[in-house]
């Protein structure tokens, strides 16, 4: 491992637990949560724990890391726990982080008084993680978001920028009421 | 909600608990064990606890119920545990069911000395899963297995019959060695 | 082949030519074409040539054969006009049927009012076709239709029931205003 | 229009023209052809008129304008005869075109002696592509080539860089027999 690829996974491990300190523990957020938002906002409200972190991530001991318009990064360290029975990390896992950064992106780029939802998630599988991998990052960015409807895609890579997976999703767009 | 329905829940919970009280411990397998069996039988050995429980299904709760040739069923009642930020469950139980039946519906028609891993998996989301939702299946039927690429499609149902996310998925065939 | 195949055979081609010589020559249908009818009323419409056939079946030669609530069943004998460098039918040729027939599926479920559009299309490419092949059917059926979106499945076979691809597609259904 | 998106319009015709004059009439190469090359040398004897073109193409008036190693660049300007019944050109123009496109970005990272066929692809459309957008492109590029499989992710968008369809392809990467 080069000095370059220590010195990220050095920083991404301070960025998780920088964010791991401020998270609120987990739990849903209400209508009213979400509507008094907009959607970038009611993510760096998540992030800065005024609202509670997301249950799933606590499950599966994943983080978000980032929200930008049109941007989100979520942050993993695979472990036994997500493991199949085959001696690598469950394709489920890249599946739930994607689902997860993918809608983020989409969520980043919507007004106050908007929600999506996800339509559909496909998910290309490349490498296997397993626990010597060290930590993983989602990057998620958004391809287009339109009045109704918003697609994203994203990677799951590692400190060295290796590849392990990709996906994209179509979400639904829709006014809050 | 009718007697059937009751009835059927009823019958899917005595599947659970018989098939959980022969699982043994989760853990994994080696390629030694893999090498040993056809497809359908290394499965069976899953579900008869001659071979560990997945890792990932103790994480997330989910637990596999039957194969037989070109078909497996997975059993999940969804919880808390499960959400997302919004008050359902997370896309990420069912992209994660869906990618473990389908591949044991591929893995099912392997023979001896083969192996499958998956390539790519496609879920649609068609209703929110929540705490209220009571046991639900993934029934996951092959489509079409091949010398060297197997598809699969499968469907995640209540005991009414109603659906709540639809799947495929292309899985790489090889040989064992 | 078996007779029973030359059987199918003979049947497809006669139900292609009864279809044929019903269809009106290809254009498009305007907005008050299709606000009249419910959407299996349309297909209808299509099939029995009080509207314009498709545009993009004539330049590919398929055509549609039948629909019913939540099924819709189109035909093609593959040539070489549908080549790609390597011999064989180029993979947008299913696309494309798979694209119409899974939209048709959708369609067919809508009430008068209601259009849809297609958001996503994924395909599964199973077996190579070819100028040999003879006549392929794409069968698709609605795998659920909601207030907002259809989801719908579909294969391609040939007149043995050999599968050659199969898809599915996401579709987006609102008001016609 | 700006004159900016004008004088793209100009150069992508004058691109299209260059490679039309080029391009050898439509028909189908040999496996002896392909074994002669590597990849990226085989696209560019299609482009350059050494092996014929591609009569799928042909048939939908699209043409090849580029490859480079992982990346490949098509040209098509919508027409009636691409139009479903609603006015608006039909879905599988798209998912024909990334097809041709993904398949060509993962051929073009091939050494001599492997070829690929294409297991699966997804397209998303995001706007309705008419008989006036004028000359698209689809520019894709490779997410990951490994020894097995490939996977590229690749967009069709107009001269002014907006965007009409996203598309992602799993390929099957084998030694050529």
């Amino acid at each position: 491992m080069t000095a370059e690829v220590q010195a990220t996974i050095a920083r991404w491990r301070e960025e998780e637990a920088a964010v791991r300190s401020r998270l609120k523990p987990s739990g849903v957020t209400t209508l009213d949560d979400v509507r008094q938002y907009t959607g970038l906002d009611f993510l760096k409200a998540l992030l800065d724990g005024a609202l509670p972190a997301p249950l799933m991530g606590e499950t599966l001991d994943f983080v978000p890391i980032h929200a930008e318009p049109g941007r989100a990064v979520l942050q993993c360290t695979p472990s036994t726990r997500h493991y199949n029975p085959f001696g690598s990390v469950h394709g489920g896992l890249a599946a739930t982080m994607l689902d997860t950064a993918l809608a983020w992106a989409v969520h980043s780029m919507l007004p106050q008084g908007r929600g999506s939802t996800t339509l559909e998630l496909k998910v290309n599988y490349l490498r296997a993680l397993t626990s010597d991998t060290g930590p993983v990052r989602v990057e998620a960015n958004v391809v287009n978001v339109g009045r109704q409807v918003g697609v994203a895609e994203g990677r799951v890579v590692d400190a060295a920028g290796k590849i392990y997976a990709y996906g994209s999703t179509t979400c639904l767009v829709y006014a809050l009421t």
